[in-house]
């Protein structure tokens, strides 16, 4: 795995939708780490991620990280906002860019894409 | 983008993790489908997610379309699980065969990886 790209803080940033968006949006986002950075990703993660969850319009999120080890991205965020002009707004400010640029963010590549939920469903739903 | 892999049974699902799993498990499942059979996958993962929804150790999903075209995997699935064994359980029937050979599915190859959570936070967490 070849781990050298140092991403803007716009290459950190979902891509813009092609038509216009309401309602909630979620955003997945992957990030490529060498099974020896685990501690070192999952330290600059939370402290990125406590910019997040105090902006408006944030509802929640859970970071995942992938049972085997040859998993293309093995971790994996996946957070809700209350719209897309709340997820812009956050990923607009002077915070997050400093917050994207700390040193040792260029070891993890990551591929973020906003989604809308299409179907859900619950044990128990009928 | 081609489409052209018919995945078996095997290949439709998730690895098994590097090391022993306690706790709940949750599927992260891309899916590659090109924007003119959006409803036809819709309908396929439909007809065959009823089959899960059933299953003992089911817990939630949520499927999500991404909303730019250019995305690599253009619908995620994110599915809880009790346990890695109740997920197994769920992959080695014969009706999960079944489900997954149904006419279409070819056209929309996917990469499913199990994962666990590290950490989850809400609006309004201390």
């Amino acid at each position: 795995m070849t781990v050298t790209d140092a991403l803007t803080p716009e290459e950190r940033t979902a891509p813009v939708p092609d038509a216009p968006i309401t309602g909630g949006v979620t955003l997945i986002n992957r990030f490529r780490v060498a099974p020896e950075r685990d501690d070192e990703f999952l330290a600059l993660w939370t402290r990125t991620s406590q910019y997040f969850r105090g902006q408006p319009g944030f509802v929640s999120l859970r970071l995942h990280r992938a049972v085997s080890a040859d998993a293309d991205y093995r971790w994996v965020n996946v957070a809700n906002w209350d719209s897309e002009e709340h997820f812009r707004a956050a990923h607009g400010s002077d915070e997050f860019r400093a917050a994207v640029s700390l040193p040792g963010w260029e070891n993890f590549p990551s591929s973020p894409m906003l989604h809308q939920v299409v179907a859900e469903a619950s044990a128990g739903d009928q």
